[in-house]
């Protein structure tokens, strides 16, 4: 398994009225999480793009454990365990400063040949770094 | 079932640098609906909350089948088909002005007792609002 | 004074934990009222791309008057009192269901060639559009 | 002048289909640099929010002068320059890493009693972190 993470502090406007980060910011903490992910491996997204590949969600999905709030710092987590061919698989996870798990859920991404349009498979650099990681471990 | 919806244009915020809306808006086009069936109830969510009950989400789940664009009309659709007990199971999907299905998913939310913050049943009023419409069906 | 509105019910995401809807969205129901305006003048936004010319912001003021609450529907207005040169002065503001202003001020749009990136004038279909309506008036 | 900062990445779902960061969010991005202002006075926002006093927003406005990017990493300052009373004039700016000033403006705080709602001075402690900080300048 490789795993990734960044952390940060919650933003007001992510709290809704319920006094707890909105439920629907953990799916953007598991992004934040996906992009420094691929910040490491020095293939960042817009790069990916330039590249003349886009990366759209295919699935998402997310269990709730425990909220949460303003004040706290959240590590956001990203993790591959197997490489990617059409699709690739992310595990995600937020957890509070105190070790929380706060949500969790994978997330599946697939690769769209920018200029046509069309399903492609998973760029062979981002292929490579998984591998040679995984190899490593 | 009991299906409620809403429809209104994306908006351009909700776009994203591949051109179309964001997944994580999706999440939010959901509880959209949902806020628009409690509306149709009756009963919609602040009422619910002033009266000390609570509803986080317990998960989510998410299937992008085709993107929302800017100029789109999307329809929001929550549907029940089971009077919730300990938790309220949604089905939720959205639909671009042509019909084509964008995105959809289960949503289950819990119940809190606002004072205690503890689990509680659902409302009686959302179980017998639930359970006279499935009868008359 | 051409005047332009839309309105919609607050959504749950958009309040924050001191119980209102947070500040920053009422330059995102501003942009709603834009998008209606246009999408009136049979011109939407994402026509005025497809034809080479984007709309960045140039400025954005914005008072707070009244809460807007999950529950209340607000109107957003979007008005113009004068003919674009290179930029466009879009006067706005915000009340909710009871006629209430929530909020007002004046955003300043400019143009961009979407190839050059460089500074351009107002579509001239824009121009037309709102020297006849002020002319009508 | 008093100066806070705090940086971080761009995130995708902030940037919009003109491939910028979409103009709502940096008014978002200024109160993250108001929330690290205020832990960094040991007198987070949540803090003072439990001692019964909440900081409305009275008025905000932004001037776009260069747009970030996804891949950017921005600083976003806050800084006080005079004692609040009934309000507090916050001066803001955002930069990209390359230290191209990106947008900046004034944002104006209230202060209400979250009892009884009405109007209130500006917390002791923040006049007290804010003149002692001025004067040791």
């Amino acid at each position: 398994m490789l795993e990734y993470s960044v952390s940060f502090p919650v933003r007001y406007y992510e709290t809704d009225q319920m006094g707890i980060v909105h439920h629907s910011n953990y799916i953007r903490y598991f992004e934040c999480a996906r992009s420094a992910m691929m910040e490491e491996w020095g293939y960042p997204i817009q790069k990916c793009e330039e590249e003349g590949v886009t990366i759209p969600i295919v699935s998402v999905e997310c269990h709730y454990k425990h909220s949460a709030l303003m004040g706290d710092v959240v590590r956001c987590v990203a993790a591959v365990d197997k490489v990617p061919m059409a699709k690739m698989v992310i595990h995600q996870a937020v957890y509070n400063q105190n070790g929380d798990l706060c949500a969790y859920g994978d997330v599946t991404l697939g690769f769209l040949n920018k200029a046509t349009g069309l399903p492609t498979r998973c760029p062979e650099k981002i292929v490579e770094i998984i591998s040679n990681g995984l190899k490593n471990k």
